[in-house]
């Protein structure tokens, strides 16, 4: 069972305060909606930042570098650091860079926009396909696509150009070679974006999974997969025991951190609704704790 | 456990001819490849034809309406009439006009090409979408995607022009409206094309199925659904216990044998193989009979 917190009340908010040290933020559905801030966000990130607790952002989005998602928190007016953010896009660079350790005469068949060849590119990790015009078309393969023994991964993540061309290419890659890693930022099934919910990455990397059927799985890097926390844990040190994940997924942000041994605190400014925990088929991830929103850690403001 | 049928004795084959009135086929990977002939796939038809048999042509081909189907029949010199071919793309145009009855006033969202295009307007269901140059861009919706309650179904078939607009509105339009029905010609994984094997309509469709969620199931039309054979029943008469369906796929072709009671004929020539059968994990949809190649029967010859 989860502990309701009661925006009413401060004493709970603030025993939560004190039994965690590291904050772990999702950002969309959390912190906000496309382009508009969730009211009091920013202040409660300013009451954590003033009680010296270590906040990180912890994020799905792969079609933005670290570096471009910085300059989001900037518009919005939030307090954040680029080494403070984690996106699936920079965790599955850094899988490919310091886990994988890609040979340097092989390279990363890229399903997904300018930020995931951003943090490819930081990383020192070759790819190709991505924004590249001559992949980015509506024109069927007209002359066989073949093999290349030098792509040593496909890497998925959301592209609102995926096509055919593309799709038929990253398969035939995977396909002609069982060495090839097969890789995805993240399975996020949908992305709430300015314009109402959309496919997300979960959508975009579906064909590949249902051609190339069940005997091929995906390594998944982003939440709620392990491999993200791992990233995260090569660059920060924190105590999962102190540490809370704020989210507003259960199977992406509550499982991540239940994977990590983290403790979980669900928002119902996003995709989960009340619905989802005490209707007739309530989710079987249960976070430890569930607020209506972010904003309600308003309260312990003195 | 099937009869292995020997191609070096004509007996079985006999008492296949005998039993069966009706033979219906899959034509990819049993009578051609691509552009290719299977060895003896036109003498094999002439002797059933000789011998009084009733031929249907049942493919889950989506790409073609069945006057365009019939044009391959013709460049690769087998006889065929357009009342013997069903394709997955008529099927769904009949189920559409004939069992669902769409009113008039609604239309249908097509994610798929100009064979599907074409028989959705011989049966008389307005449509929007499929090949139209608006819809096929690789532009992401920037305007939003306002839902459209005149849009009565959704139908998916193999879209080499696939894009995420497309798969935004289809999106939209069944998200939005719970009413909207969500269709597919059939969800064969892949696809043999001349340039190798590529990822085939259940991959085109399933980023819709991905996004949706296991709440809102697709109702297929082709092989193995039973709506296909149900627009076969409409048009001709046959006694399914002396039918038997000839087909290279074990989870489409052999599947809609016995959903429908048909005896079940597997060609090796296509995406099978022995591996499939006997290997460590062998299928657990088992034909009644086995055959190396449809050109086998050439032994029934006299």
């Amino acid at each position: 069972m989860s502990v309701r917190l009661d925006p009413r009340s401060s004493e709970q908010y603030r025993a939560l305060l004190a039994k965690y040290d590291t904050w772990m933020f999702d950002c969309d559905g959390v912190l906000w909606h496309g382009d508009r801030l969730i009211d009091g966000a920013v202040e409660v990130l300013d009451i954590l930042r003033k009680e010296k607790k270590n906040i990180l952002f912890v994020t799905n989005n792969a079609t933005k570098s670290r570096k471009n998602y910085k300059k989001k928190f900037d518009v919005l007016g939030i307090e954040a650091h680029v080494d403070e953010v984690f996106g699936s896009a920079y965790a599955a660079a850094v899988y490919l860079s310091s886990v994988v350790k890609l040979p340097k005469d092989q390279k990363v068949y890229v399903v997904g926009m300018s930020g995931l060849e951003e943090e490819l590119k930081d990383e020192g990790v070759a790819f190709i396909g991505g924004t590249d015009p001559a992949d980015n078309t509506l024109k069927p393969p007209s002359d066989g696509i073949p093999p290349d023994p030098s792509i040593g991964a496909v890497l998925v993540g959301l592209d609102t150009s995926i096509n055919y061309y593309k799709l038929s290419k990253a398969f035939r890659y995977l396909h002609s070679n069982p060495a090839c890693l097969f890789l995805a930022t993240n399975e996020d099934s949908t992305y709430p974006s300015d314009k109402g919910l959309l496919p997300g990455a979960g959508a975009v990397l579906s064909p590949l999974k249902t051609a190339l059927g069940p005997t091929r799985p995906v390594t998944s890097i982003g939440k709620p997969s392990g491999l993200m926390l791992d990233c995260i844990k090569a660059k920060h040190n924190f105590d999962p025991s102190r540490t809370v994940m704020v989210g507003d997924r259960l199977n992406t942000d509550i499982q991540f951190g239940k994977n990590g041994g983290l403790a979980t605190l669900l928002v119902l400014t996003g995709i989960t609704t009340e619905e989802n925990l005490t209707g007739p088929n309530p989710s079987s991830i249960v976070p430890d704790y569930v607020t209506p929103s972010i904003g309600d850690l308003r309260i312990l403001k003195t």
